[in-house]
């Protein structure tokens, strides 16, 4: 296949807040479309969404649904890709799943583009996005990793509510107009829709993202250091991860200390290593006030570096605070990139 | 003196977010107060303040003010502590400090009560209470060093807007009533009010507390770790710290970090030590979502610990979530607790 073909592709989860960010970034990187089927879940199925001009109706996905279709974006919960990605794969797609469904699986590359892309030509018809977390993480110290080397990370991270959804997007909503009014909070979504227990995350912190582990770790926790690990190929690495959802829309931040494997570096050469990585941008300027932050980010697609400071005690450890748009590098734009990438390479076929 | 003592109470800054809850903490402590005097700018002087059926009007603060007071709480700002504390002092008062004017000052005590109470009989007439990030965190941290040792801390924290003053908490609530309706935010206060730039802090967040030092470490993290070692009387310990203000009114959370110096712990030895020391209480069950936020924080004088987990890779570490009022154990209630130990320990004069 050469870059003048065109394809037909599939967008799983149409209606969501991914599936929206996955039409955008489709448009962005003008990836040449023959034919463009969008699906949902019965429920959300008739719903009409306009894309370069032409207005479409999401259809339901089924089986059959994938005939004849080249690229399949999955972005509509992991238990529809673990229905539906066999039976794209089985009539010909290639799967770019946006869930956890097959993240780990080994048979399945795991891939940030600017970190593994190579990654990508060992697939068997579904290539996973990693989680929002981990993906704007790998791709900021991946620089640092390769000129380097990286024994160690611990990250605390800074979630937006848009990572749990739509409804967890209108619930920060109500929730905030509702206080502000002097009126009760009504939680019915977060930390995890699927739990027992909901608070309110306006005005507030909650340091649980997805159901907690047997080792009392979240497993949007072990998301990081697992998939880490595998998109790095460094299974020595050491990688620790506190996960927190907090009351902003849009861009997850971190706050992430490493250990680089080299002695006596300066701020000024990790800086220098980061200035010149693909996909990222430094902001780091103290005396200027200059550094990422979630409104600033929304909207990009480039993952942000600021506050890169040496530790005061280690000489080879560093702190950094990470900022992307979760929805677009940390979901939509990565899955797009790994799609750009797969053409190029002419890696769409086995 | 003994208990049955009463005491004259000043409190330089009444008007302001900490010294309204001082009044408070002051009344839930029932210190016995024989005469009362509430100090403030010129600016804020004439206010009327109501204290256990009484009404007080504000008077401006001036050295002559402290004349016969034996105990002279100060929460001003570091400016008008440097001017005026020495004053109270010369006049016979015992000054508590709520800011960072005398805190590294080696004749002067910083003290957490739980921590180093002991500190306090070595004051020369000021006592320092420290920033409220570094008190939740020592309290927290010291049964651990106590029975296990502690080498490290790597904290990154989620701190509230009434840290930054009344005027920081209306402006979180004017930015987010604005952007609810579809304004456009006002930024006069965040990061620093006396800083040139200004950013929202509704619906995002700010890597930046305090001023920037020449090292890019900001002056509130410089706080947390050289307060930290002061207070656990510990230089060698290793402490590294990044503060991130976001957007809800009160407690702070702080993602934590340690390595202790016993191996083979395990998270419940960790969750045992804790249970058992004073002023900590224990959120820590994932099994039912129990863990400490903000809101459920807020108006406690605790300090809340959970989300407590033995690190995967390193023996011996460990990560806490560490939740505490910032205004109360963070300020008001920990310099009434200074009080209330200098009183009963008779360390008011020297």
């Amino acid at each position: 296949m050469t870059s003048l073909q065109k394809y037909n592709v599939a967008v799983v989860g149409a209606t969501g807040a991914v599936g929206e960010k996955i039409l955008d970034s489709l448009n962005n990187k003008q990836i040449p479309i023959n034919q463009l089927l969008l699906l949902s879940s019965k429920r959300s199925a008739g719903t009409e969404i306009e894309f370069q001009g032409t207005t479409y109706t999401v259809q339901e996905a089924k089986p059959e649904s994938f005939e004849g279709i080249d690229i399949a974006f999955f972005s509509a919960g992991g238990s529809v890709s673990k229905k539906l990605a066999p039976e794209a794969v089985k009539r010909g797609a290639v799967v770019i799943d946006n869930t956890s469904a097959f993240r780990m699986d080994p048979e399945v590359p795991l891939v940030v583009p600017e970190v593994n892309a190579q990654d990508i030509k060992n697939h068997n018809g579904i290539i996973a996005n990693p989680n929002c977390s981990t993906i704007q993480m790998v791709a900021a110290l991946q620089p640092l990793k390769e000129k380097y080397g990286l024994s160690r990370i611990v990250v605390s991270t800074y979630q937006a509510v848009s990572g749990a959804g739509n409804e967890a997007v209108d619930e920060l909503r109500d929730q905030a107009k509702a206080f502000l009014n002097g009126e009760e909070m009504e939680s019915n979504i977060l930390p995890v829709s699927g739990e027992e227990n909901h608070y309110p995350i306006a005005f507030n912190a909650l340091p649980q993202i997805d159901v907690f582990q047997d080792n009392g770790y979240t497993f949007e926790e072990m998301k990081m250091i697992n998939e880490t690990k595998k998109i790095m190929h460094d299974e020595s690495m050491k990688v620790a991860a506190t996960c927190v959802r907090l009351p902003f829309f849009t861009s997850h931040a971190e706050s992430v200390y490493i250990e680089v494997d080299t002695e006596g570096l300066t701020a000024a050469d990790v800086k220098e290593a980061l200035s010149k990585a693909p996909g990222i941008v430094l902001q780091d300027d103290p005396n200027n006030q200059v550094y990422p932050t979630p409104l600033t980010a929304e909207g990009k697609t480039d993952v942000f570096v600021g506050r890169v400071r040496k530790d005061l005690d280690n000489d080879k450890g560093f702190h950094l605070w990470i900022v992307s748009d979760n929805l677009l590098k940390g979901a939509a734009w990565n899955s797009v990139q790994i799609a750009e990438a797969t053409i190029q390479n002419n890696w769409l076929k086995k």
